[in-house]
C-alpha cells in the first residue's frame, strides 16, 4: 500500500502574482504533486487554503500518512482549531514535512516551542546546499550538495531548539549561511523542514529538490498504529499497581476522580 | 549579584485542602521560597494566582533570571497572554524550573510541542529518583539516589520531545519508572522539568528535593543580556549584503517592505 | 532481498556452564538466529570467536546489512583490528544491535567514547522494561511493557552518552532502573543497545524479546549504498574551489601533498 | 579560585616553518596563554610534546580543570596511554577544548567514536563563523558573526556524532560551509571543539578568538568533584538490594566474584 500524502499550500501567490503563476500554473501543490507521484510507493493528494475547512478535516488527516505544509503570506489565517488537528496527527505518528516560509507557519511554531525566526533576502542568489550526513535516507540519490542557482537567502540564527539530525547545512552567495534541512520526533510523528522553495523561483522544478521530497516522504513514514493514547493520562488504582503497594499519605483525588488538567 | 528568581504557584489547593494547608501553612511557593533563600547566591520572590495580573507582568518577567512553576488544578485558568510573556522571556534567555503537576502547565505544553501526558496514582508509595550522571551540576552533592517515602506515582510514557540530558529517572515502588529530571533549551532560555512535589506530601520540606532546586537555579541561570531580538525576522538588502551580489530574479517584497508571517 | 544480519557471540559460557548450555543448547547466537529467521525479511547468519578470524572478516561485514553483538567473559580476546574493522563499517551504513553484557565490548565503547559502566546483581530478579515511545518502529507490537520474571539487574548509572532515543527504561525489583533500550547514530550506522539476556535465563525465548530483535534489525537497517569515503580527508585544490578564489597567505601543504593525520 | 587551564601544543610546525615561527613566536600555546591569562578567573599553563611525557601525566590532569589541545602534524606520536589518561579525565569532570586540526588528534577521535573527518583546502580565504545561539555562553560578547580574513577552509561532511549543541556555522569564500562550534558531553566532561587556527595565520591574535577561547573555558568548567567511579562497574549483592528480594535462577558468578570486562 503506497504512503498517504497530503500536499497543503495556501496558494494566494500562485492567484495573486504572475511571476509565481507563470511558474507554477497548477500551484506549487501542483508541481509537489507530481514530483512525489512519479514513485509508485506514493499516493499525493492536495489541499489548498480556500477549500471548505481550509481543505483540512479530522477524517482527512486519519487518512494522511504525511503530510506537506507550504504557507507564506496567509500563516494568521490558519485556524487553531486546523493547528490543533495536525499537531494532535503529528503526536499520534503522522509524518509532517514542513517547507521553505512554512518556518513561520503556526503548526511549526506549535511543535517546536520557539519562535523559529531567521534572517531573509530576495535576491536570487546562489544557495548550495550541503549534505551533512551522506548515508542519510533524506539524501538518498544526492551528490554531495544541491546546487540552486536563484533562490531566496534564509539566514542564522534560526531559532528552533536544537535538531535530533541535521542533514544539510546551506552556503549563501552573499555570504550567510543556514540549517536547511533539519529532523526532530514529536510523540510517535517525525518531522523534516526543508528551506529553499521560494515562490518566485523554480525550485520546486528542480530534480534534486524532488528527491529530497520524495525521500522526505519515505523517512517520516511512520507505519505504526495511530498513538491516538498520547494524550490520556489515565489513572492506574492502587489495586491495580503491578507489584502489590498499601495506599499511604494524605490524598487529594476522590476514589475514580479524573486528574486535574 | 544574585540570581533573581520567581516562585509562582497557583495556590489552590493549600487554601482548599486541609492535608496541603497542614504541610504547607505558607504556601508551596512559600516552602520553595524558604529553601532557596538559604542560598546567598539566590534572591527568592514568589507570585500567586490569585494576585493582579495572575501575579506575573512583562516588567516583573523583565526582572526574573530564573521562574520556578507549579500548578495543578488551575492551568486553564492561566492566560495565554500570560504564558505568551513568559514564552517570550525564555527564548530570551529567563531560566524555567517546572514542578510535578505543572508537566500539564500551559507554559511547558508551550514550550514542549507535546502532549506531556503520562500515567499516575496517589498511594504515597517510594520512590528512589536515581542520578543518571553524578558530575551533573543540578545533581551536586546529592547521594546515588533520592529517596521519597510517599510520593504520588508519575508512570512512562511520558510524551515529552528527547531530553537534552536526562539528570534523574525514578523507581517506584508499585513497578513504574519515569524520567523526573530533564533539561532542554529553547531560544536563550534553560528549563529544567523535576518531577516530584505532589502537595499532599512533605515533598518540599525534603533536603534533597531543597539542594535540587537550589542546584536547578544556578544550571538554569543565563547571565547573558536577553536575546530581545530572537523573535525578529529582519530583512538583509541587497546593497548590504556582506558579499557582493547583483539582484537576479522574480521578486514578491517590494524594496523594505516587512517580511509574512 | 531480505536484511543480511550475522550474529556474533564469544560462545564461552555456552561451552563451559552446564546452566547456560541446558537453556542454550545451539547457543546464544543460535536462539538468536532462530528468532530472527521467522521473518522472511531477514537472513540470519552467525559466527562465534573460535571461528578463523575470531569469525569475523572485511569480506564478511562488506556483505552484512545488521550485525548483532553479545559478549562477557572474552571481551579482551577479541582483536583491536576486528574492532576497527566493525567500526569501519558501522561509520560506513552497517547497523549495530549490542546486546546485555555487550556494554562492555570493545566495539560498543570504541563507537560511544566513554566508560559504559554500570551496576550489577545477579540474582534472578523481576525486570519490566517500560516502552517509552509507543510509536518507535523498535517497539511494534509490544505492550506497555515486557516483563521478565527473571533477569540479571543492571542499574543506573550507565555511562553512555546522551542517546539520541531512549526506547525502553527498565524497573527492577530490587529497587534500581536502568536506560534499556538507547539509540544512537555514528557516521551512517544505527546502532541500538538492547540490555536483557542474561546466560543464566532464558531472555533469548521470550517472545517478546524476540519481536525487538526483529524490530530492531529493521529499524537499523541502512540500505543506501555503503559510505565508503567517510574516513576521507580530500584536499580541494584553489583552481577547483566551487566559487572563483585567489590564494592568500603563508601555506604549510606544498600543492598536492597529503594532509597530516 | 581560578579555573586552572593546561594549553597542549605539539609545537612542530613552529619550530620548523619560518611562516608559523614568524606568526607564533612563542607557540600557538604561548598566544593562546596570553590570551586566557588576560582573565583573572583562569589560570594558564603550557605543556608540549617534547616534554618528558609528552607533557602529560595524571597528577597534571588531576590539577587540571580543562584542557586545550592543539595538534596536527604529529598525532600519530601521543602514546595511546597518555589519550588513556586524558578520556580518563575527561569522563571524571576535565573540560576539553579541541582547536582546529585537533579534530584528527587521538583523544578527539577516541571521545566522539567516529571517523572526525573532513574536506579542506589552504588558500587563505575568508571565513565568517556565525553564532546560532546570542545567548550561548560560548558566545558571550560577539557580534552575529566572527569574520577572520584568512583562513585555512574545512568542509562538510564533518563525520562527528550530532552535536548536544552547535553554537557556529561557517560560510568559506570557496563555497563550503561547516559546523564550526559544537558541543558535547562525555561522562561529566563537557567538550567544546572550534575549528579555526590553522598554523600558518594570524588566527589566535584575533579578539574574537580569544573571546571564545575564554568563554569556553569558563564553560565547560565542571566544578563538581572528580568522578572517579564513573569507570566502576559494582556488584550490589542480594543481601543489600534497597527492596528486599530473594535469589532465584541459575547463577554465573560465584558469590563477592568481580564482574566480566
Amino acid at each position: 500500500m503506497p504512503i498517504r500524502t497530503l500536499i497543503w499550500n495556501e496558494n494566494v501567490h500562485e492567484r495573486r502574482n504572475k511571476v509565481v503563476s507563470d511558474l507554477y500554473p497548477e500551484g506549487i501543490h501542483g508541481a509537489i504533486s507530481k514530483a512525489l507521484s512519479i514513485d509508485k510507493g506514493i499516493e499525493a493528494a492536495t489541499a489548498t487554503l480556500d477549500q471548505p475547512g481550509q481543505g483540512l478535516s479530522e477524517e482527512k488527516l486519519a487518512k494522511t500518512d504525511v503530510l506537506l505544509w507550504w504557507g507564506h503570506v496567509a500563516h494568521g489565517d490558519v485556524t487553531d482549531a486546523n493547528v490543533e488537528l495536525v499537531a494532535k496527527r503529528v503526536h499520534e505518528g503522522m509524518g509532517l514535512i514542513v517547507l521553505h516560509s512554512g518556518h513561520f507557519s503556526k503548526i511549526f511554531k506549535r511543535l517546536m516551542g520557539t519562535p523559529c525566526a531567521l534572517k531573509w533576502r530576495e535576491a536570487g542568489e546562489r544557495e548550495r546546499l550541503w549534505v551533512i550526513n551522506r548515508g542519510h535516507p533524506i539524501a538518498k540519490g544526492l551528490g554531495e550538495a544541491i546546487v540552486l542557482e536563484n533562490e531566496e537567502m534564509y539566514g542564522e540564527p534560526f531559532s528552533i531548539p536544537e535538531p535530533m539530525e541535521t542533514v544539510f547545512v546551506s552556503w549563501f552567495q552573499g555570504g550567510e549561511v543556514f540549517r536547511s534541512g533539519v529532523t526532530y520526533e514529536r510523540g510517535a510523528g517525525k518531522i523534516f523542514y526543508f528551506r529553499p522553495g521560494h515562490e518566485t523561483y523554480p525550485t520546486y522544478h528542480d530534480q534534486d529538490v524532488h528527491k529530497v521530497l520524495r525521500n522526505a516522504v519515505h523517512w517520516a513514514y511512520n507505519p505504526a498504529p495511530a498513538w491516538v493514547a498520547i494524550n490520556d493520562a489515565p489513572n492506574v488504582p492502587v489495586e491495580k499497581a503491578l507489584e502489590p503497594i498499601v495506599e499511604r499519605g494524605g490524598k487529594l483525588h476522590k476514589k475514580g476522580e479524573a486528574g486535574h488538567r
